[in-house]
């Protein structure tokens, strides 16, 4: 019997049994039989008709606990009221909550937080909308918004499904770079509504990270967002990528010894991520860049239906390159993937020049199997984190928005993304850098600081803060 | 010198002092001679130009402190930097903040709070979105949401002003009653886009908190949104109000043991608040009401510019009276005043029927001065807290949306509402109730979870409630 080959973990089965009817030890027999551990029981309830227990059984992932709930469902007498394992445990009831910075603790308290002391704060805003950013959390809270149509891999899931990323995204700005956020899934895929609403929701939030928005409404979105408003906007799927891609790249590159100027870099997979990964490398000083979809290498000789693509074609492909990946991936330095599992062969790695750069950053099946890959390339990255050098954008989002708020930047630019990446590629020390170890680890504690100062200035380099350095740690009314 | 009468208090005035001409003896004469009291100095920063220094001095509220900011302004040398009282020192920053429900300690957790894990609970709540409620913020968070057209009695200061007042209730909504929520201003004043930048917003949210929107638009805009959610909609400023103003009068009938189907009610102040007070007074079996605005008593032999009056003296006025204020109110039982300071005289009660009830509600000056209406009245109830009976919506919208996310209800009806204000009422038993002490405390607190109570059966009773009543603290996935 198949039970798969998830990580075996716990899961607490509630059975509502049928006292005149259900045997014990046919329910444990059943889940012996497929496979399950029970770990413990627990009568929740009882009257002279039915019993309600918690049965604890370990078990070999999702489906495992499904076909256990199959079975169980079948005996005479049983009722499967809910099946939980840890991560729908850590889910219940979301995994945020409200804060209250002070505790109202008397009447005179309530008069200064609320009625009729706050007032004299509304007019000071009123009076100085700059006060906005010292007054109210706007300082450091920011929007996560999702309209829920290509969330992780599972594509358009709808805003109410999404809401789990986004409690998540949020649980890290915090813990991570103790931003507030807060989460924000919008019942409708129309892009104008979706610009227009955000826009309206906006005067409380310092900036605006959205995620999950499929392309290419994402960029419209985006470019409109980031003109209209005067706070940073922020798309993690396409910018954080691209922010850690070309940090590992960085530190490949400071292995293989090789000049980003020189270097040859295929690129697999044109969308959201794609484009920004690959507008990221050109600002970083990347001069040859080629990109294929499923009809080849995009080039300047006809026209596409997409307009990225054409756009795309306009700025990539110096030397207007044609054919298939295996093609045009011969004598490449590097190859990047942001498409499908399995379409590079071991063979197209083998034609690329010496010491090959590979990122394979499909979800969760990469470009290449790691285990083939790993003997022909000097550096592999992936998405995955059970492989080295894993390409997560959690090594970006939280810090680039501390810098931002820090330094109450009107806008995350193309300068402060390669700053990031610069300092995320930097916490790596010479020391430790070596083919397995090109990315700092997520919960390595340094990033997030070196990411926002690096951040903060090149917003001051750029004149887009609007607060002074100096001041950063000062309090101001 | 005219100092102001507002209360003592803390502030703290940042200079910067160009050490080559200040003179410190002459800030500490000007601040004394002004009034002020030096409590302290602290040395912030030096150099050899400049010095920057806090003086932290008693004053007599905010008047008084910006007198003093400006005659020190005028010294030689000195520069006023900021100027903070205690109520602008609570606000730094501003006064909530994201809090994780539990923390990431290591890679597993980080893989079932977010990516990979999280995805299960995501295609959960796909397959079946109620399980939002479970698995999510839904279940416990709802929105605080305004356009910043009527703050306070500080009117239409916009919606990044507005911010104060919805993180105080934000406070409030924790703090009373473990509600979470979080504050949204919306920059705009147009109903159709308000109501549809709400329901864009909505799937992650429990309930909907509409405060401080201007009349009429506000009226239109819950009715639609309660007509087109299936989540509570709640117009504080509206039904808060009407809610404690029900209360309070019920135990003043408790203390004139008049039957509340038998009083005549006169009424002034016929806008949002008005109208729905109006409402909840019929709903509790009031028969006899007269609405006065600026032109007298709201009747039926008129058409009235303001489509809600013509509604409102339909259901009220059943002798259909004309004539002013002092006209109508002979013999009344009841005066409530939702309107403008001083309306009210002392003639006009004494012409009111033995034991005469006045509710003077209009913030901060009441209809009629307290000391002047308390040698006449049986009960005098204000919004201000430096009175007795003091209406306070914050007696009623912690515990009311407590019970409403409790039972899970689709909307907060009238039946919910007169249940809520009984509830506040009953806190104040037989033997504490006297003519200065017809609503309990917003400290009580007992209020929420009386007030979640009976929300909870009256939800139960009208088939809004969507949660068992015996499941109300059960774990569900």
């Amino acid at each position: 019997m198949s039970i798969g080959t998830g990580t075996s973990t716990h899961i607490i089965m509630r059975l509502q049994l049928d006292v005149e009817v259900f045997s014990f030890g046919e329910i444990a027999s059943c889940i012996s039989n497929a496979g399950g551990d029970i770990i413990g029981v627990d009568v929740i309830s009882s009257n002279k008709t039915h019993t309600v227990r918690d049965i604890t059984v370990n078990v070999h992932g999702l489906k495992h606990s499904k076909l256990l709930g199959d079975l169980i469902s079948k005996l005479k007498g049983v009722k499967v009221l809910q099946i939980s394992d840890r991560t729908f445990l850590m889910h219940l009831g979301g995994k945020i909550e409200t804060a209250l910075k002070t505790r109202i603790k008397n009447r005179e308290d309530l008069a200064r937080v609320y009625t009729p002391g706050v007032a004299n704060v509304c007019t000071a805003i009123a009076e100085e909308p700059e006060k906005a950013y010292s007054l109210t959390i706007k300082r450091n809270t920011i929007a996560v918004i999702s309209d829920g149509t290509a969330v992780l891999g599972l594509g358009n899931i709808g805003p109410a499904a999404a809401m789990p990323v986004m409690e998540g995204k949020s649980m890290l700005f915090k813990q991570l770079a103790n931003v507030d956020s807060f989460p924000i899934c919008l019942d409708t895929e129309d892009t104008e509504e979706i610009i227009r609403t955000i826009k309206t929701i906006a005067p409380a939030f310092g900036g605006i990270n959205l995620e999950d928005i499929s392309a290419p409404r994402c960029f419209e979105i985006e470019e409109r967002l980031k003109k209209e408003l005067d706070i940073p906007v922020f798309h993690d799927d396409q910018h954080g990528t691209a922010v850690v891609l070309l940090a590992g790249l960085l530190n490949a590159l400071r292995i293989t010894k090789k000049n980003i100027e020189d270097i040859k870099v295929v690129f697999t997979g044109i969308g959201a991520a794609g484009i920004a990964c690959t507008k990221i490398l050109l600002s970083a000083g990347v001069r040859n860049i080629i990109g294929v979809d499923r009809n080849g290498a995009i080039h300047r000789d006809v026209q596409y239906e997409n307009k990225y693509w054409n756009q795309y074609a306009e700025i990539t492909n110096p030397d207007n390159l044609k054919g298939s990946l295996s093609e045009v991936i011969a004598g490449a330095d590097v190859f990047i993937g942001v498409s499908a599992p399995g379409i590079l062969t071991v063979a197209d790695i083998k034609s690329m020049a010496k010491d090959p750069i590979v990122f394979a950053m499909a979800n969760p099946e990469p470009e290449i199997d790691p285990e083939l890959a790993e003997p022909y390339v000097r550096v592999l990255a992936t998405g995955r984190s059970d492989y080295p050098n894993q390409i997560n954008n959690v090594l970006c989002f939280p810090g680039i928005f501390r810098g931002a708020l820090d330094c109450r930047a009107s806008e995350i630019n193309e300068e402060m993304k390669v700053a990031a990446a610069k300092a995320i590629a930097s916490v790596v020390s010479d020391e430790e850098l070596s083919e397995s170890y090109v990315i700092p680890s997520v919960f390595n504690d340094r990033v997030v600081e070196k990411v926002r100062s690096a951040v903060v200035k090149a917003a001051h380099e750029t004149g887009v803060a609007r607060k002074e350095l100096r001041a950063a740690n000062l309090v101001n009314l």
